[in-house]
């Protein structure tokens, strides 16, 4: 059920191109319904050209209280919003906007925190562990400086472009003091292994990791989230790993995300942490 | 209960300042989910100042279909669509847009048809009737040209303004060929009396015509929609006459106004008009 609109009723939208998939409506209306607010998310179908007067126009809407930012928004809104939050900083890219009374755009992105939550729900958080993180794009990125950030006692990041994982690697360390490296993928010898590549979404996709090499006992996390378990997921599982997909990780940035919004949201009345997103 | 909104779903704004009033959210919101539209109308809190901005960045949404205007931009919104429609440059005045797929703008006001299609379903249509219009402002004017092409015998416009109310009168009848004149707010002898002045929606208004005056048998429509009737209703009911208060002008509007853009709306299941909006 969705909520109830009126004059009065606050804004909140879903900005991107294409929306077709978009969940994220039927997530915060149904909170909003639930928690009884007196607001309503829509969908803004906004193409990348279009953005910079897209944002000038809503920022005329007196009753506009956030956004969620999607495909191809997340790093042209950089410039558009007034303050960025940390998490949007180390990644270069954001997902959500909170419209503060004042008029102040503040944007942030909440998926790196969101998979250590998620990883934590499932029993799997990376404190004191050594993680193997293939993938330096925006998603590692976050990912990279969570990680460090919960305790990891080492985190070696792994990218096609090595360059841009020894850079992610030296940002870690230097931000968060974790002994950060890049490295090969190979996953030998690590407790946490984290796909943060594309790889495994389309079916003739290679391995993200030589799923042969996964130490015994592993934790392997993918971060696609798919209706079926990717090939590395089939064959960590194979070996006796434990696996995650990408869905605790989604649940974990939207509590950080609607937190960051003003609402308290626990996915199947799971427990949200004390800490506050940094 | 509301639409169901996902990423696919089309926009209809009702854009004001203020809008604690507003009902119009409701009756769309309504209508879609009756008639199972995937289509949601939400508020759009625009000052006087932002309504540009806010226009040219709702011309960037790809799934905005169409708004309604309220005050303070009902006269400042003609300048911002790319078409008129005859009945918005009649009144000099818009309520309603309709986005075309192509991007172009059509604004509409459907007061003036609105009023005698609600007079028509209350017993009261104008056809052939001597009429005394009282106030020659926004809504004076929609009515006076409706009230004229619907085949009025005669009418006489009245202002306190009587400049404006001889100006109304020639254009309504260079435009409708009606028998149209200005005149003083004196009932006597006409069979129908409108209101269209915002006399009686405060305790201490003086009357918008003497009711003693009223003939044997006339009609009073008096288009200030209150919870209670108005002293002119009222008196006019003591004297034995029918009176209408401003409810079925703005259901018969809101009519007009959804099969502008594109719905069939019915209220309380009456028929609707075979003729379309002229």
């Amino acid at each position: 059920m969705d909520p109830h609109i009126t004059g009065t009723t606050r804004l909140y939208g879903l900005v991107g191109d294409p929306l077709t998939a978009a969940k994220s409506p039927q997530l915060l209306n149904q909170l909003f319904t639930e928690q009884r607010v007196d607001a309503v998310c829509v969908p803004f179908w906004v193409n990348a050209a279009n953005l910079p007067a897209f944002v000038s126009g809503a920022r005329a809407m007196g009753n506009l209280s956030g956004m969620l930012v999607t495909m191809p928004h997340k790093q042209r809104m950089l410039a558009l919003v007034d303050e960025l939050d940390p998490t949007a900083r180390q990644v270069g890219a954001l997902n959500v906007i909170r419209c503060e009374p004042d008029g102040r755009w503040i944007g942030a992105i909440f998926d790196g925190v969101g998979c250590v939550l998620g990883m934590q729900w499932e029993g799997n958080h990376p404190a004191n562990k050594s993680v193997l993180l293939v993938g330096a794009g925006g998603a590692g990125s976050a990912i990279a400086f969570a990680v460090a950030a919960a305790g990891a006692s080492n985190l070696t990041i792994s990218d096609v472009d090595e360059a841009r994982a020894g850079g992610l690697a030296a940002s870690v360390a230097a931000e968060t003091g974790c002994d950060a490296r890049s490295g090969p993928p190979d996953p030998q010898g690590f407790e946490i292994v984290i796909n943060a590549t594309p790889l495994g979404m389309k079916a003739n996709d290679a391995m993200p990791v030589d799923p042969e090499r996964l130490a015994h006992g592993a934790i392997v996390v993918d971060i696609i989230n798919a209706a079926e378990p990717t090939p590395l997921r089939r064959a960590a599982q194979a070996r006796g790993c434990r696996t995650q997909d990408g869905g605790p990780m989604h649940r974990g940035q939207a509590v950080y995300a609607l937190r960051f919004l003003g609402f308290d949201y626990r996915p199947d009345g799971r427990s949200t942490p004390d800490d506050g997103p940094r």
